[in-house]
């Protein structure tokens, strides 16, 4: 195990009706006027943000709303977010939405009071300091960014999408409502799934040995995202799942998966691009790289792999005729899990044209390489993206 | 799922030497002057108390000393620790040691700025609403106390044990060590193992349902103590596995077990008892009041503890006649477990006088009963002890 330090300062308010509350959790935590930010027109028609300002004033409290979040969120909102914070004096920000409303929310409140560009924040030319008071109501379970440290916003400005991780960026509370997400179609609940699933993987394929209380949390995560994945796919109004999927995905991204451990991210990484470019759904884009990844990487250190077919899925070892052969049909059964769960399995199924790999794999290491399971050359990238192809 | 509040408030600080922090620790979170409070004289004579003093003097921190905590701390100390803190202007508190000591120290960070007597927190006459600041350096990986929301007084007028829970008594940060915990004695280590496998437990056998990434997490948490448990007690100076057990230690009351679901703490309230009576190691009471509380209950709901069989003891269900069978060997596994690390089995062995069991259980339920998978009457927990007798 690796020296860390853990901590959750988000308070977690976890419940059917949840959603209820929120004027006095917003009350609580000093908000008295109040930047509503959320993002599809869904959140607006559905009478979400509607019903949420309700509860604000019920508690008098002012709001000032920002709709029209994108996924991949964009700089260019984030500025619109500033101002508007700035010219209404809010106070308080309450993310309605999920990772993407919620990471742009944390790049308005970071930018709020800060003089200069908010963008110089993520390209490292600035230290954060201090952000707006921030909340968040979680309408899709994915990101985690709601307990998570990190922001990722895209630079329409040459397409950068560049993630800032600080723990001062952590919202003061989240409410997570599982009825919310009851209304969430099909393609989205797997794309969020295949997000929660992916943070997992990022802490578990790791080099870091003597991480055994750390293996077993992610299995348990893992372990219950398949088997409430499942019966999502068949039962979508099952509130139930719904709420296993909510807690493990904010669970994921709290850092008690990662206290202890080197983590990998190479996936994220390489798909950030996919997203930057083509402005791929992200977990789509993760359920696609993260099997071609494995492929490449898990001879370098098959017993993680091992660990995953005979823990994760079940499978017996003395039912193959090596480890790989184990290892290889463990990669396996995740990707027919995602392709269950209705997600792509190729970049074409992306719509990633085939012959921009190479500018893709460039991108992705364009800061000297990526990954720390195996850590990637542009070649390394180059393979994985072709092993997604197929 | 239940509703559930989630927050881990206190800055957790692990690794192999971070005692050496302390002083920048105590620095950042406001200390001038501080009361340094352990417990046995093993903690001073083995220097560690002069250490810890040498890094705050380094940061121009000044210090006052209270050793002295017994296990299953006394209010009397916890009386001379609020005087001295009062006379002595002391502004933090940072415990050295067990959960005895944290908890006593607790305790006395409730009294300073109360002008009543501290009891009438435990007694439940007066709200709790403020602290001294606190912190905690762990030399005994067990009660979790140092992120837990609990601390257990024993008021030596009529030996009541009583339990405080307030979200407001948890330790602004712990620092966990795992090279203080290498000198500990075989016997410690095993209590500190049993006391933690039975947070656990009480979190793990519930009624509610729809908790699988509970139950999940729970089972992760138990299959660490038993794989290093048992290593342990082959290997004391394995630090990989001293590691291990201290943060599942902290984990498990850290609320991540608790959230969603009822527990049941039967088995500690009962345990409580003997150690206020008999002044029996905590630890060492659960090892033997736990199996004689599952064979009480479990046919109650027998599909948890044929979970608990399979899954924490991969026992194979086809190889026994029924679930009755498969539970209680479930059950066996338990107490075995606990005997090879070298704790008692029977009430005898823990020096509680066979005669005194219809006491006991008057005791454990003069609140009216205790217990939540089962709620125990005086008989229930005559019954129990009787399982605990053989």
């Amino acid at each position: 195990m690796q020296d860390f330090q853990y901590q959750v300062p988000t308070q977690v308010f976890f419940g059917q009706g949840a959603e209820k509350e929120v004027g006095q959790r917003v009350k609580e935590f000093g908000g008295h006027r109040v930047l509503l930010h959320f993002g599809s027109r869904h959140s607006k028609q559905s009478g979400l943000i509607d019903r949420i300002a309700g509860y604000l004033h019920e508690q008098g409290i002012e709001t000032v709303e920002l709709g029209g979040v994108q996924p991949n969120p964009r700089l260019s909102l984030v500025y619109r977010g500033i101002e508007l914070c700035r010219r209404e004096k809010v106070d308080f920000i309450l993310a309605v939405g999920g990772g993407s409303v919620i990471d742009s929310a944390k790049a308005i409140a970071l930018g709020v009071p800060y003089e200069g560009d908010v963008w110089d924040f993520f390209t490292r030319k600035q230290k954060v300091e201090r952000l707006l008071a921030l909340g968040a109501v979680v309408t899709m379970p994915a990101a985690g960014s709601e307990v998570a440290v990190g922001s990722v916003i895209t630079n329409e400005d040459g397409m950068q999408k560049i993630p800032l991780n600080n723990r001062k960026m952590r919202p003061l509370f989240a409410v997570l409502d599982p009825l919310l997400t009851l209304s969430l179609p099909p393609y989205q609940t797997a794309c969020g799934i295949a997000d929660i699933f992916s943070h997992v993987m990022e802490n578990y394929f790791s080099r870091t040995r003597n991480t055994e209380l750390g293996d077993r949390l992610c299995e348990a995560c893992m372990k219950t995202l398949i088997h409430n994945g499942r019966i999502l796919m068949e039962s979508p109004g099952d509130v139930a799942a719904r709420s296993e999927i909510m807690w493990a995905a904010s669970l994921a991204q709290s850092g008690l998966l990662s206290a202890g451990r080197q983590g990998d991210w190479g996936s994220h990484d390489i798909e950030n691009e996919l997203s930057a470019v083509y402005d791929v759904a992200h977990g789509a884009g993760l359920a696609v790289v993260f099997p071609g990844w494995m492929k490449h990487v898990f001879e370098t250190d098959i017993q993680v792999f091992v660990r995953f077919a005979t823990r994760v899925w079940d499978l017996d070892p003395s039912q193959f005729p090596d480890e790989r052969a184990l290892a290889l049909e463990g990669i396996g059964r995740l990707s027919e899990f995602f392709t269950r769960l209705g997600l792509p399995s190729t970049l074409a199924g992306l719509g990633v044209p085939a012959d921009q790999l190479d500018m893709l794999a460039e991108r992705a290491v364009r800061n000297g390489g990526t990954g720390q399971f195996m850590r990637l050359s542009k070649e390394d990238v180059l393979s994985i993206l072709k092993n997604c192809a197929q």
